[in-house]
This record gives C-alpha cells, structure tokens and sequence, in this order.
C-alpha cells in the first residue's frame, strides 16, 4: 500500500504511527500542502477532499480521512490493537482522540489559518487562535484519560495516544504553553521513546525541510 | 440513559436520529448552548469538553463526543446497523461521515464562529465563512458517497447519512446554496420521509424556539 501524506500534516503523521505499530510496510509519497499539491488535478481525483492523508491499497483502492483509515487499519490488522474490545472503553478512547480530531486540529489547520489570514489577521493572531483551541482541546483531553497510566488509556499506546502526539508536536511548533499539561507530555515522552512513534515524526520523514520557515 | 443536548447542535441531532432508528428509548435533556449553559459548573464536570451531546447511561456512565457515541450505539445495539460489515465498506461510510465532522461541523460551530466575530468580523463575514466550507464540504461529500443509491450507500440510511441531514440542515438555516447538490438533497428528502429523521429534526424538539432570530 502507498500513504499519500505531508511531513507536517498531523494527521498523516497518525497513520504512519499506526502503520509503525502494527509493523505495515507502505511506500510513502509526499503531497506538499504548502505549494498546493493536494489541490493539483491528479491528486484531487484521488481524494476529492484536497486533504492528506491518503491510503492507495495494492489493488487501487482508496481510503481517506485518517480516522476512518486508522478504524479500517485496526479492523483488518488487529495486532497490536489501537482499541480496546468493551464498546465503554472503546467509546472513551474515541471520546478522547476526536477531543483532537474534531475540536482542535479542524480549527487550526491550513487551509482555515490561511483563510484567516486572507481576512486581514497578522502572524500574531493567527498563532493566538491556534494556541487558544489547543489550550482548551488539550484540557478537555486531559480530563478524558484516564489519570495514572504511562500512556492515554493503559499500559500501551492506542488511538488517543496517536492523535495526542502530533498535536503536541504542533502544541511545541506554536509556542503553545504546556507547563499545565505535564500528565501529556510525560505520556508524549514515553511514546516517542518508542521506535514505531519516533521513525513516524515529522522530522524523520525524508520530504521534512529542517528548520523550515513557519508556514 | 438520557441524552444532553440542544435542539439546533447539527451533533445532537445526529445521536437522535440514531437512536430514533433503532428504537432506543432515551429521556432528553436541553442545555441552552446560547445562554452557555454547557459551560456552568454542573454540566462541564458531566462533559470536560463543554459541548453537547452527552450521552449518560443508566449507571451514570458518561458518554461524549457524537461520533464516538454513535459508535458505541452502533456496538451496543446493532440493529439496525449505521456501519456496513465489510471493513472496506466500513471505511468508505465512515470516510464520507467524518467529512463532515472534521472537515465543515467544527470550522462552523458556535464558538467558532463567536470567536470570529469577537475578532471584528459581522454577520456577513461568518455567513460568509460557514457557507465556504459548508460548500467544500459538500463538493466532496457528493464524490465520496455512492452515485445512484437512495441513500449515501444503499437502501437505508446509514453513519453518512446521519451526518449529512443535519449539515443540511444548518446550510438551509445560512442560505448556503444547495443548487449545485441536486444528489444531497435528493437524500434529504427521502430521509427526512422517515419517522426517525422526523422526529429528530431540531424543529421537532421540546426546546426549539420557533422562528427565533440567528444566533
């Protein structure tokens, strides 16, 4: 299988922990957000969303949205799995990834800062609004695991854990303050003292431009 | 259990429809999103992420996040199913239905766009804003669902459809233009047909005030 994907995309980066963790070999292609390649004809037909990340399967199939792809990853390679089997349980890890996925990372992405940008707001207040969502998205989470464990929900990493660690990477990229989030980012240092997190980070992939200007 | 909700939250009226359809007796509870109400002391300890729906179960489980808790319902009592059984299929549902919940609902919701207006923008300029990304959304919506099936993918309504009845929704509320969406509202009307989607439309709840001003 082929991951259509973006060093910075936060959600191409879950995926390609997922895909660390349950040991998938997939060939990796770059889609570059910033020059506008997921808008470009050839991608688009792909994703009609003009968003990474994409998942091609061998026989050309195409998944999107990389929570669906992360539920059809954990559905058909179950080992190590990214959820619990109790449907409560089940329901309160989802409950806490798509803390992240519906609440902050939406707000914050590209295509919805560079709009506010063309609205007239500055740097400034473009990295305000997106430590904003965060500071608040991060304390809703925090409440929402569970309180004494090394990762999110137990003893492993699973699907909170995956949406939690890009945005934190996105959390350090802004300045976001993270001195009341210490619960996260014990669990962030535990995770990416694993190899299947640190060989997915944004700086470990080879389209990653280092000390790249903002964007 | 009893639902938390408000009668015009597009996330509280997916939850009624799925309930609606599979027949789950559930008491509902109005928190006036308007007057703030989900972020007083007693509902916030009930939901970290002050927002509705929440979803509290007999023994006081709590339950948030709608896609998570449609889920669960979807787990816990399976008929009629939201998801297909093939994981692929699975994907493909899920994919459409997360379009909408990642990529329009939450770039639209109240404290969005209350946060935009705060910044200087007036009425216009977030019409403006929620008919864009309703438009992109639906742009994409309408190539990710099947071309000729009475409902998003198949005879019954399912987790795409779910999403997208009150997305529309809320674009008949902006005047988003639905001329171009002829396949969206060809859906809409057979499902608002049914007695689940009727009875879950936000005109048709306990707390709707009729023809109040936009808010």
């Amino acid at each position: 299988m082929t991951l259509y994907g973006y060093w910075r995309s936060t959600t191409s980066y879950r995926v390609r922990i997922a895909l660390a963790l349950k040991g998938i070999a997939c060939k990796q292609l770059s889609v570059n957000l910033v020059t506008g390649e997921q808008v470009a004809e050839g991608y688009a037909r792909l994703n009609p969303a003009a968003g990474v990340p994409a998942l091609v399967l061998d026989d050309g199939q195409v998944l999107t949205q990389s929570m669906a792809i992360l539920e059809w990853l954990d559905e058909t390679y179950p080992s190590p799995p990214l959820l619990p089997s109790d449907p409560l349980d089940r329901a309160r890890v989802r409950a806490a990834a798509l803390g992240i996925a519906t609440d902050v990372h939406p707000v914050n992405n590209l295509r919805v800062v560079g709009r506010l940008r063309s609205m007239g707001h500055g740097q400034g207040e473009a990295v305000a609004w997106m430590n904003d969502w965060m500071t608040r998205g991060f304390t809703a989470f925090s409440q929402l695991i569970r309180p004494d464990t090394p990762f999110c929900f137990g003893d492993r990493p699973g699907l909170a854990d995956l949406c939690l660690i890009p945005q934190l990477y996105n959390a350090h990229r802004w300045g976001c303050d993270l001195a009341p989030f210490g619960r996260l980012t014990g669990i962030e240092t535990r995770c990416l003292a694993l190899e299947a997190f640190a060989t997915a980070r944004p700086e470990a992939q080879p389209d990653a431009i280092p000390e790249s200007a903002p964007t």
